[in-house]
């Protein structure tokens, strides 16, 4: 296995339901992690870009969010549509959608 | 939350205990993870570093695992040991580890 151009880490992390931060789980990071794994799959991606799932990123108001190596970007408040704007952008061009960043003062 | 200067990603896959894969949480990763924590504790590093858990990263023949950004190195069979040098030499030296490196033909 190559090193991948990128890896995109999703965070899936779980509180208890009762939790007040919540978590990405509950708010979609499972579905974030499988759009991801989607459009790898139909557009023959996987080998150049590397998924996994991660414990909390501690961007909890954002969530659901993921972080991107080696460039180290951080996502927030994702949806899938969101997904195919990154892998076009991003991934595929080479440039960080700055909307989609979480604020500064979470991740500089 | 500033940007860390490196993120750790430790592999804590869990397989089912039959699977002749194994995987990194059978095999030492929640003590490689909570080594990172402890030093970290310990020495005031948190802040500077980010630590997480992570799903499958591929290794599984080296396992535990972990990947460190944003330079994309991968170390395997990880002791706690390991971790303590890991901290010094790398993360606060600047030299990755070649010897506990995951082999090219793993991650190159």
């Amino acid at each position: 296995m190559a090193k991948p151009e990128k890896h995109i880490f999703v965070c899936n992390h779980r509180r208890p339901e009762d939790d007040p931060k919540g978590c990405c789980l509950a708010r979609g990071g499972k579905e974030i992690r499988d759009a991801f794994a989607e459009e790898f799959e139909a557009r023959g991606l996987w080998g150049r870009f590397k998924l996994n799932t991660t414990s909390c990123l501690g961007a909890c108001e954002h969530s659901p969010g993921a972080v991107i190596y080696p460039e180290g970007v951080m996502y927030g408040n994702l949806t899938p549509e969101n997904v195919t704007q990154i892998i076009d952008e991003h991934l595929l061009g080479g440039e960080a959608i700055d909307a989609l960043k979480v604020p500064p003062d979470v991740w500089e």
